[in-house]
């Protein structure tokens, strides 16, 4: 399997028909993005799919961009990271990027969550 | 054991004599950090520590806060995360917080690989 | 008075109703902010309310968190700060965070104007 | 012509009707803006007006300021920026601070497209 | 007191003989900062000396800037702003910007307070 | 002329021997930047060399990378951006991501003049 193949394996499995975007705008960006962020890099060996989840997770929440997180809690899910993991990382969070940027990421957490029909637990 | 107790014991274990900081401006944080930071949130039981050092590692590559990631990637040493794990780390944000927040990371991880005779292999 | 109660008589003055939320997602990390935040850390004695609401909004104006700003801008006036304070914070912190910042920390001003017909001054 | 004047001639070239901003929030930031930012920083010599441009629009897709960055791709485009070229901006840019403010940039530019009717070639 | 004479006036006050730095790069901008940054912003009417400098050094804790933060720490003082609420700030700051950015912070008040024979108190 | 040669071509001519760092953290790292970040990105065809330096230049500031502002001040240079127009960059940028990392920015540059004893006007 090449690249290009990988990376849409990967897009595909993670988060479903993403590829399929056809504004013009975004045409060049999503093909890099597939054959090589997700063809190339995400699926290097050297991390398993799982940390890279939270890794991403993690920088995303840090940096406040709300439309990827949404994105990538779906990815993580994929890559089997748990609603109430992705909670305790919001919270830990919270104490190196802010409490801001925590509770964004819970709003979107909770959009997730409400959209899937997922569960997280009172206390973890 | 008390917050007060696990905060002592779980610093202590990732990070060595890091408690004993007596300059007169730290003072209180510290006590905050031991007690509440790491005794009550990195205490809690909802993500595996080697969890909470990825995604601590990667908020602080992302943000570019060097000197506590060079703190942080000895944590994730005690914590499991390998150097190789770590340089992966590194290429991976580079891709979702920018290429220079990876290279100033690779340079921390490259001052901790020297300074502990850590090994990390060409190619992961 | 104990931190929790001291929480919810600080968080319930400046922001009214905000405990309430039952949303899934932020039942926990809503209580540690209220017992800790609020609590331990808000009722510090070393730095005056509204001076903590001050650097609050700055913090929040220069870091682009626009949803928390418009609760704290709320808060800031149950401190004391002055909605034309307010304005001349946005001025002021355009030249350390950028203009951007705060055009955006100006339009969640005029928000909050609007929403409690408050007054600015044409010039302070 | 003074620094009001040529404040209200780049402006009113590179925005259109942006001066009549009649929010009481606004209005003495707006006069600062026009006076002083644009007619006194702006109206520089040392430095192209599409130079200028490009760097405002890089440092507004670094920081993630949308709402800005729909305005000065606007301002670009009366300062010889072409589509393509503002595409291009974003994919550069994706490499030092970030996929997603690249993809946050390319929907600000979609948007522009649509609205203005422009056009941009699948490859560049 | 025009503009220029006003912003001699605060930036000696605050920070003794800054504005004597005579290398090359830094000449024009000196003169924006001084005729423009202290003579026509830090003098307006609208906010306190020492509410200038409460949020100039939260926005510098928030956002890394600890060459500037050195600076304006000392200009703090000159506008009334006491070591011990300085260190409380950092704490405070630590909940809205991260842990990292207040650590740093104590450690830039630390350099301070070393440097000018000040003292903190054990607990605010 | 492959991605690889074309990485090694432009990499070389803007920075020098900059492929030879032979540190193992980096060995990976730096091959990715040589062939695919400067051979596939760098060499795309639809923006102009000393354009991508401006962006780059823009970013750098913008995002207080100073480690990296040093080496693309000096590829900026090879692509035919002058130490006036840097200088200029700095100022422009103060008001877009403030007046620290115009400061820092103008640090660096300074650095830069001195050691390849360039010139910058008093004006531009």
């Amino acid at each position: 399997m090449d690249h290009k193949e990988k990376g849409q394996e990967i897009t595909t499995r993670m988060f479903g028909d993403i590829l399929d975007d056809k504004r013009p705008a975004f045409k060049e960006m999503i093909a890099i993005t597939s054959d090589y962020l997700f063809g190339e890099i995400w699926s290097r060996e050297g991390l398993a799919l799982r940390d890279r989840s939270l890794i991403t997770v993690a920088i995303l929440v840090a940096t406040g961009k709300e439309k990827q997180l949404k994105t990538h809690l779906g990815g993580a899910l994929s890559n089997g990271v748990t609603p109430d993991e992705m909670k305790e990382i919001m919270i830990h969070a919270a104490h190196y990027s802010g409490w801001p940027s925590a509770m964004n990421g819970l709003n979107v957490l909770q959009e997730l969550i409400e959209e899937q029909g997922l569960e997280v637990s009172g206390e973890s």
